[in-house]
């Protein structure tokens, strides 16, 4: 889904191929980073690892940043702390699509932070969501396949509650738990826009969410990455195991009625890479076949 | 609701009066404070501007804390920092009383959390909610009244949703928003409970919540205190008057059908504290009998 578009922008120059990822203001243990309208992927990464080195020094660490683009998943951020003992927390705003609660335009990006945990067995600990109740690409979904969508997934144009897919998609998707994700989100987006001084969400360009399209504008986003050195505050193997007495506790959890198994943060998708490691990746005929015609566009031979 | 049962501590020594609230460890911009064992009011109060000196002179501070109790509302503390012109989080941890998702049993708190963001006109921004749908208090309420509950609030020992208020005073809470609130709640646990290496949720005692009970030990809860010095990031005036901007953005939205104003977190709060303020507190008999009968027990004259 976003290597096209990814593409599309470094070709166009609509995202910087060769940003200079500097650091505009620094005072103790924190930096506001300018991404130089680089790929939020990458800036992403840069101002998490220097949070972690701010961590290091301070036991704390916080980057802000703007003028970014789209980060992708949050988790490939804030999993950099979690590898170096730290705990992690990644958060971006993007293009509104989202209605504050009690509206019926979007004003809001989803608003999407993370955390990562390190663990003393197992994978890290990672909770990568949105503050929406869904994501916009699973009512899309619906839409292009003409089947309702469930209760309480998104509001029409006039602001009520539909399960028509289509005038959700014209609507607006709504906050989790109403005015609680509502909540969230608006906090959120002070971090992750008005402290970095970026755009806000709202000011954002759409284009880049809609399928098959370019990203005509390039995003000035903002994000806040912080990472918090376990070491500051507890032996570190104390405290993973500490983590995993706490995951055993909910694990063994007596079971609600059709329910088989408790799961912590991250999990089911930790289970999923392990299998796609081995395995590959399944690809269905029309996203292979959208990546075949793009290859073509771009004049790469397809695999 | 909370002063017999704070009295009731403090005059039995369960929550030590005269505490030596310290730091155990310092490091950097982070410090670990030892409660004592006493008010988590006070503590909460002391560990946030704590935080905040942290913040001024590293741009962002955290305190985590352990062995304390109750902390009150938890505006209280983020709002100190808010006044001092920052961003303030704060969260602490408490008795088990809602189930991971899939669960039937309480093995978490309700994972509350706040942040507080000060603006350049108006009241400050203030989000202080639970991880949970609704809180335990509501439920209560209902089952005294013998009202059902709505769908949602609550599963009952099977861990089935249930709307009769005695079935779920019996069960358990639920997270808010299913699998998204879980995640927030465990993370949550984490930061408040793990990192200062207090007690697990799981392991607190639980008389303090029921009604009009003693509390017969002491909590050994943890919190973390957290506040961002906007001054690090940005020009100050710049900063809250962005956050005003925000808030204007949101208050303008076009109204959904049946809603009358888009409110910013805190804004009811504020509403009824001015009021409150200007016409007293209201009491219903049952509140004022319970304070009376209280005054008596403890030898002092009812107002």
């Amino acid at each position: 889904m976003r290597v096209p578009p990814y593409v599309r922008a470094l070709a166009a120059g609509v995202v910087n191929p060769t940003p200079r990822i500097e650091a505009v203001r620094q005072f103790g243990a924190t930096a506001l980073v300018d991404g130089d309208n680089g790929h939020g992927v990458v800036i992403g990464q840069i101002a998490t690892d220097r949070a972690v080195d701010l961590a290091h020094q301070f036991g704390v660490g916080i980057v802000a940043v703007r003028n970014s683009n789209h980060t992708g998943m949050l988790a490939t951020h804030v999993l950099r702390a979690a590898n170096r003992n730290m705990i992690g927390y990644f958060t971006s705003n993007g293009p509104a699509i989202m209605a504050p609660h009690g509206g019926r335009e979007p004003r809001m990006g989803n608003a999407p932070f993370a955390y990562a945990v390190p663990r003393r067995t197992g994978d890290p600990i990672v909770l990568d969501m949105a503050s929406s109740q869904v994501a916009r690409g699973k009512v899309r979904m619906h839409a292009d396949r003409g089947d309702p969508i469930p209760e309480g997934w998104a509001i029409d144009e006039r602001g009520v509650p539909t399960r028509d897919a289509a005038a959700a998609m014209r609507g607006s998707m709504v906050p989790m738990a109403g005015y609680k994700g509502y909540g969230i989100a608006f906090v959120t987006e002070i971090l992750a826009s008005v402290l970095p001084g970026a755009r806000l969400s709202v000011e954002m360009p759409r284009a880049f969410l809609e399928a098959g399209s370019s990203m005509l504008d390039s995003w000035g986003s903002g994000h806040l990455a912080m990472a918090i050195n376990v070491e500051a505050f507890a032996d570190p193997g104390e405290f993973t195991t500490e983590v995993d007495r706490l995951v055993t506790s909910m694990k063994e959890t007596p079971l609600a009625e059709g329910t088989d198994a408790i799961l912590v943060p991250g999990e089911p998708e930790w289970f999923t890479r392990r299998h796609r490691l081995r395995d590959g990746i399944p690809l269905n005929a029309t996203v292979l076949s959208q990546l075949d015609a793009f290859a073509e566009e771009i004049g790469i031979e397809p695999i």
